[in-house]
């Protein structure tokens, strides 16, 4: 095994992102779990959605502040494509509103969700602290914390398949997720090849390792909250969204 | 007359900054009149654009800051055209590589500008000063700061007109020029109507005139450090550009 100074070969770094995927992405949480057995109430998927959706509202946010980080028009044109994925070309159009038509799908207004009132305070942190991320880190970092799409078309798929057999009143909502299914394997194949051009040290390539994992927590994060407040032990804090219904389903 | 406290009303409002443009727009700038008049030599105008071109570098920054500081798809989806335009669809395309023509129409090589190394210090802070209103100040100022596209396109048009009548070899970097001829009203047409909806208070309009003024004075700061440095009395500091030829036209 090579020193921790030695630059890795590109399969090697490949191989090791996509292990800190298979340990830290939040496919295995708990909340997910749950919701992939049909073991979640309505008001639990309310709860995830709404909460969600503020992780929703920021992406094109951050994607915003990493094109503001970059001097190269031909990165930009590449990465601005990600606004046009969640802000989409018209009213009605784009990934935030997709989210937002899954929100009702569960039974929400979209007045409820939009303004992002009755978000967990844990969530809200875990956000902003992506947001944090992309300003304050090297631009290298902030484009390796999108590495995560790596494994999220893979969850998709299977929440796709799950949400469609136990939650069959969702259907109207999983466009969001259909359009993932190929903008996320688009997206990650030029942040891939990216980053492993930009890491040119191998102290370059823990930066962009440890980015992904700083993000899997962020992502880990936002569920945990959700989990903490509509499943066990099931307090909500004081602001936050009540589900209106009792008991697991 | 109202007091100082009272809403204007939206024309007063236009009048207003229409007044500020007249007044300290850089369309009066000498530096600029030199130009119009044909009393500038190719290695003047070698100057100016390669002293320029770093404002041209950052304004897909710029924009891409101020996207990242609104939660309105709408808005974003408006302000995202801009990105278009400078960055352009393809390699070749774009404001940003229009301008790196217009460099390599007065004799300079692409190389000795894209890297902004031979800047003077005046026009990359005047840039710079740029970059920090539109982060720090309110979203309002941030988005005012381009209503000088209220004034560009007359300037624009009168310089082409010049241009091409006293210094016909630039013909062949004239199309950043040709664009703005259109892209500059489009863009203007939103702010202004996105301003004098956001503004809602004299305060707040206040901040909208002073916001456009300061960006006249961006401008005019970084013809200023051209002048001196490259017309009167000439002294390009350390490491700026030096003109190759002597002399006035």
């Amino acid at each position: 095994m090579s020193p921790d100074t030695d630059l890795l070969p590109a399969e090697e770094l490949h191989t090791r992102l996509q292990s800190i995927g298979d340990q830290f992405y939040h496919h295995r949480h708990p909340f997910h779990l749950l919701m992939h057995e049909g073991k979640l109430t309505r008001g639990q998927l309310q709860a995830w959605a709404l909460n969600r959706f503020y992780y929703q509202s920021r992406i094109p946010i951050k994607d915003s502040i990493i094109l503001s980080r970059s001097c190269d028009p031909e990165f930009r044109r590449a990465w601005r494509k990600r606004l046009v994925d969640h802000d989409g070309n018209h009213p009605g159009d784009g990934g935030i509103e997709r989210w937002l038509r899954l929100a009702e799908a569960t039974g929400l207004s979209r007045y409820r969700v939009v303004h992002n009132r009755e978000i967990l305070p844990g969530v809200r942190y875990a956000v902003d602290a992506y947001l944090d991320l992309v300003s304050h880190g090297t631009l290298l970092e902030a484009v390796s914390s999108s590495l995560t799409e790596l494994f999220s078309a893979r969850l998709i798929a299977l929440r796709m398949d799950r949400l469609r057999k136990h939650y069959p009143w969702l259907e109207s909502g999983l466009a969001y997720f259909q359009a993932r299914l190929t903008q996320a394997p688009e997206d990650v194949s030029f942040t891939l090849d990216w980053v492993t051009q930009h890491a040119t040290t191998r102290a370059e390539q823990e930066l962009v390792m440890d980015a992904l994992r700083r993000k899997c927590d962020i992502l880990w994060a936002q569920l945990d909250a959700i989990y903490y407040a509509y499943v066990e032990p099931g307090w909500p804090p004081p602001g936050a969204y009540l589900v209106e219904e009792a008991g697991a389903a």
